[in-house]
């Protein structure tokens, strides 16, 4: 039987990898995704699944523009993926509160400039308000703000529904391949070889998020995307104490329907190690306590981890890979990639066919470190 | 085929009802011990298998005697389990050094006394000799004692090398026992009906932990014994930081060779509701952290709790029960079951079969509240 050749390789399977394929699998191309173990299982699976509201006519940066045009898609893709698959991936718009000490005035004040410039709806909330969404919010904070359209997705949940929708469309998987050698010949990329098999492709997309970097370093391109941890304890009440997600910071809350409260999360350069430490669990339980006291008795039901992959800049790195003809990268959405997937993936298929983005992409490209 | 009528029927297969068994087991009578689930899954597994040192001789205290008479039979016991088993429990004399704050001045010279009055070795240490024993102690603390003849013993395995041994003695235990109808005779209690079974003995032991005041609730006596839930957290390193138990007040840090440590415990009355809570775990978190600093980095492997019994003045009730001329308890040992257990059960054993106790029972008899 002759194997499978695609039109792209994608290497690395989550979520960014596989909306991709499904993206480009949509626009009729044939596609192998690799994965060095099964898809889904590294940061995208780890993270809370926060989806930030946006407003892509007034949004002016690279990061506004990438998260409003992927918040403008996300219901209409969670809809999609429900239908094609029957997997509910848990998305809804559940609001936020983000919550200000008396020292961070100058952080809201800047916030809700940039809320107001790019369109983003949020309204101050008197201490009677905020008890509605909270009733039991720590009352020492200043100020609270509440954001009515942010969304939320469970991403294991997400990552099943794609792994499903991408196999549906003729995607072909291949998990666990522990040694991928890419052979070149002059600025292209022509083949993958497995050790059971040997891929022939016309276009190579690297998604694998911290591993992009010792990926491209092997074919002589250097995009820096570091490993960052993040540990998230995952708490667990009878009743849901709020429904919304709160926001301290980069700290959050996020209850799933089902009692679930996820607790997170630290920010550490250590390397590529997974683990949950002492400090990072205790600083987690600390914070989700001081923000609602009533979640002292709350049990604690799991912990884990993930590696964020960070750019130098914290903004991902998108598009063609500079000396190469036939590569695209799509990593180091940081904290985001979850949030960004949608529209990282509609513009990264774009781009592979060679047709305008919807979005601009100045700000993103590879050739900026 | 005729069922086994054991001789003594025991209720509550912890660390109490199985040492129990054994020791009369090896007096020559019949045994059947009865578990609601699997044996040793309660206090007894949940704890940290530390042994406080004593000193019989000049014990004078009922804790003091439990405490010192069963120090005084634990490393015989750990080897002769060993050679019928072939289980190794982890017994070991670890030593401890024990922490105390500038303000608990009173509490080291109140404890100092005690240990001198009993003639158990301790020394103050410098700070020098105190970083001997635990490198990265928080200097901060004003005093450090060391117990030199303080032991541990891995409380999982010492259980299942009980288990082992009863069976070998010819202990017949029977586990996951939903109901029991105990038949009473004026004031005897004669049989236990078991769904499919019903035993017939000469005398009944009650031996279940906080279980223990329902049982015996049914059969018209008082023994008040409620759980108190200690929440545990396990915290490992590739290398330990020190060899030795630290204690601090009612809290510890327990190292197992293989680089676990064990960070305990709260205490808490609510009932028998075991979980983890938020605020339980960040505690001892912060504990261990503020004890020794380097523990930050001390990977979070696993958290769980337990139900302490407790009595009314924390003291184990052991002996006859008062009004019923077949009925013996062994329970309430508080935080002290798994350390008290050798004392406790060779004393239930001799009582049980009239002899003469080792160590007096006053003040642990089950008609003092």
């Amino acid at each position: 039987m002759p194997l499978h050749q695609p039109d792209v390789l994608i290497m690395g399977g989550g979520v960014i990898g596989l909306t991709t394929a499904l993206c480009l699998a949509d626009k009729g191309l044939s596609i192998s995704l690799l994965d060095r173990q099964s898809t889904g299982q590294e940061a995208s699976w780890a993270g809370a699944g926060m989806l930030p509201p946006g407003n892509l006519q007034n949004a002016t940066t690279p990061e506004a523009r990438l998260r409003s045009y992927s918040h403008s898609l996300w219901a209409g893709f969670s809809q999609r993926l429900l239908e094609q698959t029957g997997i509910d991936n848990g998305y809804r718009v559940c609001g936020a509160v983000n919550v200000f000490n008396k020292d961070e005035g100058n952080l809201l004040m800047a916030q809700s400039q940039a809320w107001t410039d790019e369109g983003v709806r949020f309204h101050l909330l008197t201490s009677n308000e905020a008890i509605q969404y909270v009733p039991d919010l720590n009352p020492a904070f200043e100020s609270t703000v509440y954001l009515p359209d942010f969304a939320q997705v469970r991403n294991p949940r997400h990552l099943q529904a794609l792994r499903a929708a991408c196999l549906q469309k003729g995607v072909e998987i291949i998990e666990h391949v522990s040694e991928v050698n890419l052979v070149a010949a002059d600025n292209r990329i022509l083949q993958a070889r497995l050790p059971n098999r040997i891929l022939s492709f016309a276009t190579l997309c690297v998604t694998a998020g911290s591993w992009s970097t010792s990926i491209l370093q092997s074919l002589g391109v250097e995009i820096p995307v570091r490993p960052i941890r993040g540990q998230i304890v995952q708490l667990q009440l009878n009743k849901l104490p709020f429904n919304c997600v709160i926001e301290h910071g980069r700290q959050y809350l996020v209850p799933r329907q089902d009692g679930l409260i996820l607790v997170g999360s630290t920010q550490e350069d250590v390397g590529f190690e997974k683990k949950n430490t002492a400090e990072g669990i205790a600083q987690l339980l600390e914070f989700a306590v001081s923000l609602v006291p009533t979640l002292r008795h709350a049990e604690v039901v799991r912990c884990w981890s993930g590696l964020r992959p960070a750019s130098p800049d914290e903004l991902p790195t998108l598009g063609a890979v500079p000396g190469l003809s036939n590569v695209f990268v799509g990593a180091g959405h940081f904290r985001s990639g979850l949030q960004m997937s949608p529209g990282t993936a509609a513009i990264l298929a774009d781009v592979i066919c060679g047709s305008e983005t919807v979005v601009s992409m100045e700000g993103l490209a590879a050739d900026r470190f």
